[in-house]
């Protein structure tokens, strides 16, 4: 999927404190095969060093809960990101370690395309483990990605607003082994991301950051 | 603790392949607040960028195993370092997750100054779930940190020869909770860690990489 064109567009300047220029250039990050919260970090840093982009989407496929409502092939917006697999009870280290952070807030866009809204959780295992599945339950997540909150971290770090759009592929507390399911779905549920992707870039192309 | 002086030495040239230039510098990466190992990552890319060492020490803490042979305070030296949290049985994405590496290679360092060397496993929880112990032991680990492994990652990405000196502060397969031992063990068992890596440095200075 191709970024939209850079068209130049100088900042517009009003009296509106909240900075208005035109969305001139969009960084997707689609893990795939370098999974995991280590090359997704990486890849947010270098690229954010290297575009300079005014918005990060985070477009991945995920696993869904049943039990919060999650069925294969929806397609999420990310009201919150947090890791649920970096365990650390010591002061301080427990809430960086769980990094609970806020997506970007997009109300217009997530109405306009009537996109469903939940909390995302990110570990770096595609199975459930029972600890796994503690921090997904404290972080009140419908799903959980293998990226997203290393994502959050950078783009919180080097000030990029970012938003999350995560397609399940997987009922991770349905009776399916993860990968069979994954797999199963993998070709359909990408071609459902890839639509909501692309209406989501088309809703933000020429619009501020303040519109969506 | 700080490098040695950079002392500009121009590299050497000789008509053995192996590049002999001396270490002008050497980059520590030590894990204290920003635990884990997305910090460590983006630490190890950045620092590589900004000052382009030709040898990195990761020195910290780690958890050891003493059904393997590790004590409170002992100090090693990695030969190998992997994840033990990163569960993926998809085809190929197993290997990457696993992420096994070798440490640059450092038998004359390792006798010189009498180290212990042994396998290390990383993982993002200061803990060991069931799960975390089986990795571990599928990684013939004798320590367990939160970074090493993604240090490796990213300067074998960078082709930067990396070393892994690990001070024991727990007993991860003991009868204390982990976070109480490794409190009560951190200031003695850093002080043992400082000056093990402060007889590195000092073996280090004036030599070249394959002197070590």
């Amino acid at each position: 999927m191709a970024p939209p064109n850079d068209d130049n567009t100088a900042a517009e300047v009003d009296e509106d404190p909240t900075p208005k220029r035109h969305i001139s250039s969009i960084l997707f990050v689609i893990g795939v095969d370098s999974v995991g919260t280590v090359s997704a970090s990486l890849l947010t840093y270098a690229s954010i060093q290297a575009l300079q982009p005014d918005l990060i989407i985070n477009a991945g496929t995920a696993g869904g809960l049943k039990a919060k409502g999650a069925s294969i092939g929806d397609v999420f917006l990310a009201s919150h990101v947090a890791f649920h697999d970096r365990r650390n009870p010591l002061p301080k280290r427990d809430i960086y370690c769980i990094g609970l952070r806020q997506a970007f807030s997009t109300p217009n866009l997530a109405k306009e395309l009537n996109l469903k809204v939940c909390k995302l959780s990110t570990g770096n295992s595609l199975d459930m483990s029972p600890q796994d599945a503690a921090g997904i339950n404290a972080n009140d997540a419908t799903v959980k990605d293998m990226e997203g909150a290393a994502v959050a971290y950078v783009s919180d770090l080097m000030k990029v607003p970012t938003i999350f759009l995560k397609a399940v592929t997987d009922i991770v507390d349905g009776d399916k082994p993860t990968a069979d399911e994954f797999l199963q779905n993998l070709a359909t549920v990408t071609a459902a991301l890839d639509q909501a992707a692309t209406q989501v870039i088309d809703f933000i192309n020429g619009k501020t950051l303040s519109d969506l």
